[in-house]
This record gives C-alpha cells, structure tokens and sequence, in this order.
C-alpha cells in the first residue's frame, strides 16, 4: 500500500481531545488506503518545561543528558496517539526513536539523521498494522545514546521517514493554516501563500518563521518529498494549506516571497581583536566546536592592527559563546581587549527567489528602514535574501514597513 | 570500590531543588569511597499524571503502550539527577532501562525483571564515573519494548541492582523517615520501628503500606539485600530509619508489629454461580490470565447447586475483571446470574511473625471490630496477618481501635 507520512505538532497534540482530533484524520486516510507514518510532538508546553528544567539544573549541560531529557516528551504523544487509534480500530503502535531505529550523528541536541532502516516497521505494516506511531526529534547515537535534532526537529524527522519510505507525501499539520508572506500576528496584511519554493521556505525557516525546521527542508528538496503544511484545526480539503515544492511547480511569484523576522538573535562584538591572518579561524574554530550557529559576521576595518569582530548567535548560546571565547583567549589563541553581548536585538530578512533576477531589493529595503527611523546595525545577503540586525524594539515596525513596500498582500 | 544503591521517590526528587538536595547526599557517599548507583522515581505527580492521560485515551488500555507512556517520567528525573551530579563536579550518567538492559518478561505493567548485565555499568565505572544513575521503575522485553514493573516499581529496580552489583546496602530514600507500626496519618500514636523483618514487611507492604513494592521485600529476602529506609528530608545518622532484616536479626517484637490498610480493594461478588468441580479454575483463571490480582476469596455455602462467589481485587482492575469474567460466560465457561461490584470497601490488616506462636490475635481483633460496631465482610489470614474488609467509612476507625488494642504506640 502507499505510504503517507503525518506529522503533528506541539499544539495538535497538546491534550488528549486534539490527539482524538488528530487521530481521526490519520483514520481517514487509512480508510483511502494509505499505511501511514505519524510523527508527533510532544504536548505544546512540554519541552520547554523539560528545557527549564535542565537550564535551572546546569546552565552549561552535558548535551547527553538533555537529549535523553526532552526527547521524553514525545514519547508519552506517541503511545497516546498509538492508543487513540487502537480505541478507533485502527491497528497502531507507537515506536521511540532507539526502536526504529532512527540512526543520528553524536552530535547531541543538534543530531543528523543518517539512516531510518525500514525493516522494522515495515514487518509490521507487512503483519496488518496500518498505522506507525514514531516519536519525533529523536533519535540514537552510535555508541547507543539517545540524540535529538534540534528544536522543531520532528519535521525533520517527518521528511527523513517520508524519504526513507517513499511516501507519496510528507503533511505537516500545524497550528497555522500554511505559510504566509510574514507573521499574521505581526501584520493584519499577511497573504498565505498556495506554492512556495524550496529554497524560499529553506531561507524563511533559517530565518525563524517557525513553521518548519530548516534541515526539514533541506531533506525534502534533497530527496524531492511533496511536502505539505495545513492546519490541525481546520476540515481540510486536498489543495489546502501550502505546498512546499520546486521551483518549476510554481508560475508567478513576487520578487519578495515574505517577510521574517527572529527575536532569539544576540549580537556579540569582540572588541580589540589582534588584525592578523587566520584571526577569523581562531575565532569561529572554537565557536563551532562549542556548537554555537554562527549566523552574520561583521569585520570592522582595521586600525593599528587592531580590530572589532562582531557576530550573531542564538541568544540561548550566548553563554556557551563567552565561555568557547574565554578558554580561547585563556589558551592565547586569540587575544581581544573585551566581549560584549547585546541581547537587544532582532533580525528581520527579505526573502524571494525573484531576487536572483531583479535587483534594487537591497536599496528598496534600506531606504524603507531608513524612512521609518530604524537603524541597522549588521547586513548580510544570499542569493535569494537580505537580512539586517536591528533593536528589537523596532522589528515589529520594519516587518510591518517591509511588507507594505514589497506589497506582499497581493498575489504576484 | 564497594558500590551502594540509593534510591530516590518522587517526593524526593519532586523538584530541581529536591534533586539537589539529593544529589548532596549521593555526593556524601561518593566522598565515603562508594561507587553508587542511583535509582529515581519520577518527579511525584508526574506517573499519575501520565496515568490519567492514558485512563482518557483508553480505559482498556494496551498495556504495551501504557509502559512506553508512563516510564517517560523517569528518564526526565535520571537525566536531571545526573546533571545536578556533574555539577557538584561528580562523575555521573544517566541509564535508561533499555541501556543497562534491564532484562524484564513480557508481562507489561508487571514485568518482572530476569536479569541485569553489570558490564556496561561497571565499564564506566571503570573509567572513572562514580554514580550511574538509573531510571526505575523499568525494563525490556525480550520483543524489544518497554516495560514497567508496576506501581513502585522503582523500590524493585533498586533491590535488584543492589542483587545484581552484590551492594553493601541498598537505602531507599522517601518522604517518610522508616516504616511505622501504622500510617501516622491515621493514628497519632504510631510509632517508627527500628527494624523489621522480611516477612512482615512483606504482608504490610502488599496490604498496602505504601512504604515500598511488594516485589522489591521478595527480593531483598531472597538475596538478603541489605535495604533501609530513611528520609531524603532530615540529616541522617547511619542507623537512622528503618532496616529490613532476616528475622534473626531481631531480638525483641510485638505479637503484632503493625496495622495496615488498604483504600483501593473493590468487592466483586458472582451472584449465582453453578457450583460445580472445576468451577473457581473457571473464574480465577480468565481473572488471572486478564492480569488482575485477585486477593482474597470467599465462597458462600452453596444451595440448590447453586452458590456466591465474593472476591477482592484493585478497584482499577474491576472494569478488566468484569471483561474478563463477562467474555467467560459468553463463551459458556461459567454461569452466573450477575456481577457486583461494590468499590466502598477497605482493607484493614494485622501483621506480626509473634503470631505464629501466640494465639487469640484473631479472636481479639475480631472483638475489637465488634465492639467499635464494624462489621466484617470478608476476612482472609496468613501465619503471620489477619486481614478483613469492611465498608471504607470505618478504615480510620478500625485501625486506630487495633493500634490501641494491641498496644502499638509501646516498644517490645
């Protein structure tokens, strides 16, 4: 039989009447025909209850120990979905992630999938079972330990099964109803968008529109999985929500596809770093060992050989950034007068596939800043995107701005 | 190094700050020179909160995912106790049961454990790690699924740990500071023994004080396991708390050594069964294969072929005991003409080993329910307990009229 893969998120499974809710969809589309794979969250509020916990407990954690932490949510939605679904006749069972077993790197909290053997769960489909239950975000290491991938990472998990099994497409139910040109709650004129492109979405979700974890969709475009977002709490029909696709699948589209925007950046400025070759390796070497995401990097022009590096991070990393940066500095690998973190900050980006052919973005996008008063205090651009940090007291107003400009409550 | 077991119950670990308080007195032990393995509850609450969601989705629930579900809460509080470790500077990691493995049956929800490897374990303490902290309360299938060892369970991992690593001592730290002649909850005057032996340890803790597992009292009698316990809320003296020991290890004891309790016994009575050879094979044997714990039986004398059939069982195993006994008359194995089940029952028990060579304790704890006007329904003896249901109004009543009868709140 085909296979479909539905994943729910935090919110479509956060009491037990949503997972009856979100059970009764997976039972219609057994009834269509499909075995399916359900990938669930954990009840929206627990992770972060489960974070809390290890934050309070050790602000610089053992990673294994909080992966093994806060994968736990999700199995109690998985055994839950497995059951609702038996109460429904429907044949489920519930897999943690060690069971499948779904294969990860070492790399705890921020794991790569690197293989899903379908053997296990196909024996069983094989046996009569219609539906897997497997708990997202999850995974095991070589040397046996659990792995998680990273916040949102049950998308990821998502895709990589789709993949694996050569399911006829990946739905991720969540509680928006697509993916929209910026944050609806942020701008009363956001449009959802029917089509977006893979590159555009990979750009959006980098950039903290929360509906989709990056690394989901870069899977999905590596192994080309039809993937779609729709909403949890809506009665869908079969075109809703977004499709998530190639390039070529979408006709018309406006220079700017959206808008988006991330509190959780903090700007870090070194201050009197020595100017000299391979200062920048000594620098982001010990940050990426430390597992800090790097996102923009700003040189400020040298004087006196001297210079201020600044950079931004995940505020939640600023920590683990000052601590990598101190035992660099205390091993003399790098030298700097003082490291200075501003968590008041926001990113805001312009993102289209459009771009690539039309230029005049980057000028349109300053000069609305510009209009508007806000100063912008680091840029950096791709192909596709521009994004700049600004205070975060004005990022609601620069989405806002943007948006107006790039007139992205109309359809191209 | 010797190795200790320590184990923690939810109370004790209820909170980041409570596992801290914890970690300490692991640390202390550590210090001591033992390699300790640890063994954690959830945090309190948290099982039966797990409980209740799975009692929603499902009241007849598949006990496979009922184990996956519920044995979540322990990996939360290992994994926290293992960071608070490592932050105290103490080697420690944290243990699933599937990573140690803890080798159970089949039997979900009261497995039993076959086995514990010890290589794993020992490997790293080998290598310099001082705690292995161990979540509780579960296991593996020989199927490769999780288990659980029924409520309590934790208590048993921590004796069977202590068997398996041949510990010095197995300490079992809770919300109580030893095992009393009563639930002081329930009568002032109880009064915390010193010791007491495996066997009336047993009888009170399948009667329902809550003060450790059934299994894990078998256990520790048969691989005389060492097993104190002791509060994780007062600063404690070495021979603080309550030991558990042969019963040559106790000079001087009560004819009765405590009166126990029990809220969650329900009655169910067959109204009219065909008395015949064979027949309570017919009824107890569907009971048992449905995993309910059939405690005390009492069959009326029979008239006209025909007679009553009244056991006991946990009031959360009467909707299954009535499946169970509902599918055997559909199938023709018994006859009856109803099933009643009254859940407004509580058992009350004596237990003491002087019983074995003093007579008259059951004529006097009769008497006693006489005089204070409670009226017994069912009553069932061992060599060393008397137990008796009455209606759950006179529990309080009951046990605090014997605890003065037979003189408790006064040493031997």
């Amino acid at each position: 039989m085909p296979v479909l893969v539905m994943k729910f998120g935090g919110t479509s499974v956060a009491t037990p009447d949503r997972i009856r809710r979100a059970a009764k969809r997976v039972g219609v589309e057994v009834a269509r025909g499909y075995d399916v794979i359900v990938i669930v969250s954990a009840m929206s509020g627990e992770t972060n209850k489960l974070v809390g916990y290890v934050s309070e407990t050790s602000p610089l954690y053992d990673a294994r120990e909080y992966d093994a932490i806060v994968s736990s949510g999700e199995n109690v939605t998985a055994g839950l979905m497995a059951l609702t679904l038996q109460e429904m006749d429907v044949p489920a069972r519930s897999w943690q992630g060690w069971q499948v077993p779904v294969k990860t790197t070492s790399t705890h909290s921020a794991a790569r999938i690197e293989e899903i053997p379908t053997d296990n769960i196909n024996a069983k489909f094989g046996e009569g079972m219609r539906v897997a239950v497997v708990a997202g975000f999850q995974g095991i290491s070589p040397e046996g330990r659990i792995t998680t991938l990273g916040r949102g990472g049950s998308d990821t998990t998502a895709v990589a099964f789709a993949a694996a099994f050569a399911a006829e497409r990946c739905d991720i139910y969540t509680d928006v109803d697509g993916v929209y040109t910026t944050d609806p709650r942020i701008s009363g004129k956001a449009r959802k968008l029917d089509r977006i492109a893979f590159e555009e979405m990979l750009e959006l979700a980098s950039l903290g529109a929360k509906v989709l974890q990056t690394r989901s969709v870069e899977l999905a475009m590596r192994y080309n999985v039809k993937l779609r977002v729709l909403s949890s709490f809506e009665e869908q029909s079969d075109d809703a929500g977004t499709l998530v696709c190639a390039e070529e699948e979408i006709m018309e589209s406006n220079v700017v596809s959206g808008i988006a925007y991330s509190r959780d950046e903090a700007k870090m400025t070194l201050i009197s770093v020595a100017d000299r070759p391979g200062i920048a390796a000594a620098i982001f070497g010990p940050l990426s060992d430390a597992g800090v995401n790097v996102d923009m990097i700003v040189q400020n022009i040298s004087e006196e050989g001297r210079t201020d590096m600044t950079f931004s991070c995940p505020t939640d990393q600023v920590l683990r950034a000052e601590k990598a940066l101190a035992d660099a500095k205390a091993r003399g690998d790098i030298n700097y007068h003082d490291l200075v973190a501003d968590t008041n900050v926001a990113k805001v980006s312009a993102v289209g596939i459009g771009m690539r052919s039309q230029s005049g973005v980057a000028a349109k996008m300053f000069k609305t800043l510009s209009d508007e008063g806000v100063n912008i205090k680091v840029i950096a651009t791709s192909e596709i995107k521009i994004s700049v940090l600004i205070d975060r007291k004005y990022m609601e107003l620069a989405v806002q701005a943007l948006h107006d400009a790039f007139e992205l409550d109309k359809a191209a």
